[in-house]
């Protein structure tokens, strides 16, 4: 396996997995944005029933941190798709919004 | 700002932004995977009454270029500390996610 | 205010409003899906930070009510110009999956 | 099956499924909005991929007619079931924002 655990690797391995596939005429703003949340909706089906108690352990079932690394990777592979149709710098929007946060929430 | 724009550094800001503002206690993994479903829909509002080709084009308008951008860092800040306290390494995860792809959708 | 409250006459309101303003063309069934999943998460935001027991008690806040009642309107809105422009009848489709999951999930 | 499809008696034979089931004490409102969302989501899933004319046209194939009614219940399912823990109206609900939205979008 590629050890190259970056956000520009993994958006690079992305692209070309999909237009190896011919998949790119899919892979349109909206439809990545609407994937993502349908995605997001999958990781959170995980937990819908469960207790705050449950919840907290579920990684303990080996089966269930299967499937929630699992709907990680889908999340991420499509915010990161988006990031790369959209020419948005996924990383430097964060930094960028947890400054603002800075000023907007003032530590106590 | 810092500069250092690493998916674990950005995870440790975001940890040290909770911890100062005690919003540690609401950040359960049910509560993140909420609010990454919450926020996964604010990104999609964006582009739900738009056509392929306006969607296409959202970044040209600066304002709404200004927005997807903070749409995209609460995906990924919610993703991230989602991450964090369930101990799952978003980069692995995605990294594992498209070699199972790469044997189950074979390239034509 | 109109009091005939029935699926079919909401529906009826609903079409005449979007007519209106010309909001039909961008009420495909596409959109309208999107939509309806935006409004959701909406709905769910109210209650993403909240513990189970405040949760319950969500409706005793004059103000929290109002808005849970509107966020019910907008999901119930997108779902019911989703089923008329699909030709879906929602009440008798739902009666028909309460007869499925009879079947599916005997009761003790 | 009984063919009194009104939003009352569909609340009324939902509680009761869930009653013999003994699932009362998952279907908190925190947990049927999470459900409501995973939901809605999975209806999207349908619409996802699709051009805006493949999507107009979903219905004419069967298999794919009988997913769109078995999410758009299940959507409802949880809409509804939220509304009885609530206590909310959600027909009156949907008529007061009719209502609101017209004075606040005049139509031309």
């Amino acid at each position: 396996m590629n050890d190259d655990l970056t956000v520009p690797e993994l958006q690079r391995r992305l692209a070309e997995f999909a237009a190896a596939r011919n998949w790119q005429p899919f892979h349109t703003p909206k439809n990545l944005a609407s994937a993502l949340s349908v995605e997001a909706g999958e990781l959170l089906e995980i937990f819908q029933w469960l207790t705050p108690e449950q919840a907290a352990t579920v990684m303990t079932d080996p089966d269930t941190a299967h499937r929630v690394r699992d709907e990680v990777a889908d999340v991420l592979a499509y915010l990161l798709q988006l990031c790369t149709v959209l020419e948005v710098d996924p990383l430097r929007a964060l930094a960028e919004k947890i400054e603002r946060n800075e000023s907007r929430f003032p530590a106590a």
